[in-house]
């Protein structure tokens, strides 16, 4: 590691990232967030169609993460209960409030950035509108993230082909942060949703492959139902490698650790055809696949007041414990 | 005046209490708005009808004002122009979601006043919704604040009486900061629907006569189409005294400026009907009666996305000048 301080980028959808940056905020790191702008669902999806903006949910709770005032998260994550409202995310009406005062995303984001007096930088992959569309091995089309996050047989299918319409370039901020970054960290997240579309953006799978960095890939804890039922780390690499490149990925972060019977029983509630990832054993003995325990033992609850948001299995109930991951992370750059 | 900060109270309306205290912080003062909460229309009366929280909108006016990051306030004036959000002032929502976040509205006033590191405090009047009815001297009744402004006839059949329904009692804050008050001054406003109702709070009434406080009354430059039309500097002061008791006004400053004819026909376009109060040359030689030229004679404009609000004739296009005003109101303290 240099003296300088090292610049951390970190790809992914609002979830997946803070956790990561959450951990790694504690450190003397210089952190970019590089966040997914795909969501069709939510506070943010209605005010996507409504405003014709873009949709914030993602790059709002990287904003949270890295803010130094906690006495503003709380507003800021503030749901609405009633009336017209109900539902919206107020940080979402924040930065929809700043587009609009300030003419663009990234100028709104950097306004808000100080507001929040954020440590780092969150940059939005891309800066025009675009869906996800998941071409499936029998040739069926599913567009839209919300549509293709609530697809029950996205993985008993196959997908054959995922693709951005229109076809959108990289908002030249994340490209410089890639070009520069002594480390890129592709997050843990919805794999379909959050994840690959980062990679369908063009010039960002380009950049990632010509970055000196190291590229760190942290695989998920469970299977998202409907979406990557019985994948296996290995799975979800084959198919990064297909939208990244191979041999781009220098290491996998996966997790070695366990719920309680208990801890399990309350997520199996929920969801109950949610998986641990399963791995294969030699793994363990692989200098580049590094096993660990990364789990939050903390069940995430449900947000009753979410209810823009169709169908419970969007939100994670089980999330990487942030210390653990930061730690795991930073062991490998040592 | 002692060697500590003077106390300044001024009740009024938004626009009204905002022209004061703007010109006001300039000096070294301890500066309270008490501010009126019965609006029915507009934003704030469409969130207080949806959520059930007081209307918002004149609050978020003195906060803005009394704002020293003025980095933040085009933002917080910003109005949504589409979707379900259309007409929404980004700062009502603010304060919404504040009140949901922290449980009401004193404690949402002073989270938003440390966000806006705003010199003084802004105060309700009280904190339980009400609104402002009407009798009219042929017994019609008028309900609610934003019917009462639209009323074309409220002059020429005279008000009987005015009263809240239900009757709702002061907020304990402003009781206090008018018991300590030095000066207490009674902004300009829409005398029927925004400076009446306000000593129709039970205990304002009574706070402000037991008052040590010198108390001025500011008149208002034109007449209100519908609601105050003919109106002269005495009969404003005869009404006030009616709702606040006889002689309790230490000091009446009206306007004495004129507009350029340009001027007057950009006004008089908009409002055809409306005119200078006018005033008895007598009370130019009375001690009490402080006449000075203290119009802005920069012309209010009407902002096209402030469509929630019904009839143009609820906005002001002439206000006082701040600065000015400030000079002639600290004249009296010397």
């Amino acid at each position: 590691m240099s003296k300088e301080m090292q610049k951390v980028v970190c790809l992914g959808g609002g979830t997946g990232v803070s956790v990561v940056l959450s951990g790694l905020k504690k450190y003397p790191l210089d952190l970019t967030a590089i966040v997914t702008m795909f969501d069709s669902g939510g506070s943010s999806g209605k005010l996507r169609k409504e405003l014709g903006i873009l949709p914030l949910g993602d790059v709002r709770q990287c904003l949270l993460v890295l803010s130094n005032e906690d006495n503003l998260t709380k507003l800021f994550h503030y749901r609405f209960g009633k009336g017209t409202l109900k539902g919206h995310n107020f940080g979402n009406l924040l930065i929809a409030a700043a587009i609009g005062a300030t003419g663009g995303l990234n100028k709104a984001i950097e306004k808000i950035s100080e507001i929040l007096n954020i440590k780092g930088k969150v940059v939005p992959v891309n800066l025009e509108n675009a869906d996800i569309v998941a071409v499936l091995k029998n040739n069926k089309k599913i567009k839209e993230e919300e549509k293709i996050i609530n697809c029950s047989y996205l993985s008993k299918v196959g997908v054959k082909k995922l693709f951005l319409t229109p076809e959108v370039k990289a908002n030249l901020q994340a490209i410089s942060a890639i070009e520069k970054a002594d480390l890129i960290i592709i997050a843990p997240g919805k794999f379909y949703t959050s994840i690959l579309p980062i990679f369908l953006v063009k010039g960002i799978s380009e950049a990632v492959r010509k970055s000196q960095a190291k590229k760190v890939f942290i695989c998920n804890l469970m299977t998202q139902v409907g979406n990557t039922d019985g994948f296996s780390v290995e799975d979800f690499l084959t198919i990064l490698e297909k939208y990244l490149g191979k041999d781009v990925i220098d290491y996998v972060i996966f997790n070695t650790g366990k719920l309680s019977a208990n801890q399990l029983k309350e997520v199996k509630r929920v969801f109950p055809k949610a998986d641990f990832i399963k791995y294969d054993k030699s793994l363990l003995k692989m200098k580049n696949f590094i096993g660990a325990d990364v789990i939050d033992r903390q069940i995430q609850k449900l947000n009753p007041a979410d209810i823009l948001v169709k169908g419970a299995n969007k939100r994670t109930m089980i999330l990487h414990e942030p210390n653990k991951l930061a730690k795991t992370i930073l062991n490998i750059c040592e």
